[in-house]
């Protein structure tokens, strides 16, 4: 692992609204170092985004300047610097083509990955970040098909030859989050660990034909009002519906299709695999770290790196 | 009206989660007295809910004893005291079967109606206080029908050959609530009169075939976002929005007939028949305080007054 495709390449930075990633990556695609931060853009301090930058990534430009990209909400309206959205369907050399050039006082050059935005009959659809991840997914096997990154707001995306063609946002981790902590389904939640006969039983009337949110969720206070769930139960029976209600109208767009390819390696995405196999929808499991394939991906279309 | 007939003959009180009503009631119906306090049950000071009985209805028993009727979530859990449910379909004597006698410390001798509950294949329903407003409309010309009554927790109501035959709960005021204040949705809220244009544009997004919530609110974002509707508009979108999935949702369980009687004189009233209409449903509206209207049939029904 001496030969030059392995020396640093590229830095790539996944800097969301809460966190932030950092990778060293080589030229073929090895990951060489990590760094990770809480300072995503809504915790950077005063607001000083280059001194965040230094600290996650100065030290593997000590010895020569890297070309350096960086994706996610960092280029929304509340970040760094706000960038315009790239139009989808778009592929990866229409992502290269979009980004934005920023130097920073020290003078380093960053290439901001641009967001995509799409329209449905509903209106239109944003998302910062997730198509890099996606980039990275079809640069392995998994070049066509539908993709899902659960989250607090989880993106269900379609690639297509080689492109991002659709995608569409639901709000399914925060609606959960604001449920559970201000409406009154949290006062018979008894905190505890995930049961899943709660969670199944929510998936079930989340998908149910002729299920309807606003009228359901009740049942997460009548039924352990009646004595019928327990409450520990409570916060996986309000997770299952969501979740299974996201899944029902996925299907009705025509988004759900035999196999998804999930993204991201948390709970939640363990979730999302019990609820997909109770609708009948295969799942298989993206790798960590895609997004810094993404990364490379859009660098080397960019002509960022040889 | 000096007749005996416009003498005191009954107290009504509907007692709920925030507030209480209370009313001197005449044999002919007419009401001699009212009486408001804020003082709902989560607002009872020390739990001493015969201090806030005294204070509101004490002075009309001054000269002599009267019967007395409460409703409301004044017998639920956090209540004055827990009664059980009735079981839908019930009729008027049904619920005067069912009171619950209570004697407070005084002597003074109070009659609770008590909740209905009714079952759904979704799961149990439950209501504490519509029921006496359901009588109290159904004792007018508008015996049978498909009742509403907009809140925080909204209730559609169908009366069948004088018995209330089933009910269903919508949680469509209270997650509005945790929308706007708890999620990302109200950030590019902008607070100002209500403004009919973002309404009615929520509304058809509500109602529209293969509308989802989740994906769907998503739009209360990208739309100002993007410049489509103004800030000021946000939460009339979201409000249409919900409102609309509600009727949608109602019509899909065959709830929603050709004409709806609306409960209730509220802006809210006037929200959800702007958006009954636009789903080509007619509304009519029940007169003011028909709760006490309950109260008497109830009464009379168990003998307690003449």
């Amino acid at each position: 692992m001496n030969s030059a495709a392995s020396e640093p390449a590229l830095i790539g930075i996944d800097w969301g609204t809460t966190s932030l990633r950092a990778f060293l990556i080589a030229a073929d695609g090895t990951l060489l170092d990590k760094a990770a931060s809480s300072e995503g853009i809504l915790h950077v301090p005063d607001r000083d985004f280059e001194a965040v930058f230094d600290r996650c990534v100065g030290r593997w430009m000590e010895k020569r300047r890297l070309p350096v990209l960086a994706s996610g909400m960092i280029t929304s309206r509340n970040g760094w610097i706000e960038t315009p959205y790239a139009q989808a369907p778009l592929s990866v050399d229409d992502l290269a083509r979009a980004l934005v050039g920023f130097t920073t006082n020290r003078g380093t050059e960053v290439h901001f990955v641009t967001g995509v935005a799409t329209e449905h009959t509903s209106g239109p659809d944003v998302m910062r970040g997730e198509e890099t991840q996606i980039i990275g997914a079809s640069g392995l096997d998994m070049s066509d098909g539908d993709f899902v990154l659960p989250g607090t707001h989880s993106k269900w995306v379609r690639v297509s030859g080689g492109r991002i063609v659709n995608f569409a946002t639901f709000m399914t981790g925060e609606i959960f989050a604001a449920l559970l902590d201000h409406t009154i389904l949290g006062t018979l939640a008894v905190k505890g660990p995930f049961l899943r006969k709660g969670f199944d039983l929510g998936v079930a009337a989340g998908v149910r034909d002729g299920a309807s949110l606003l009228h359901d969720l009740f049942h997460a206070r009548t039924l352990p009002l009646m004595g019928r769930i327990e409450g520990g139960m409570v916060a996986d029976y309000v997770s299952g519906m969501l979740i299974g209600a996201e899944i029902a109208a996925a299907k009705a767009r025509g988004d759900a299709t035999s196999e998804i390819t999930l993204i991201g390696r948390s709970d939640l995405a363990d979730r999302y695999e019990v609820a997909l196999h109770a609708a009948g929808i295969g799942t298989k499991r993206a790798p960590d770290d895609i997004v810094a394939g993404g990364h490379l991906r859009i660098a080397r279309s960019a002509g960022l790196i040889a």
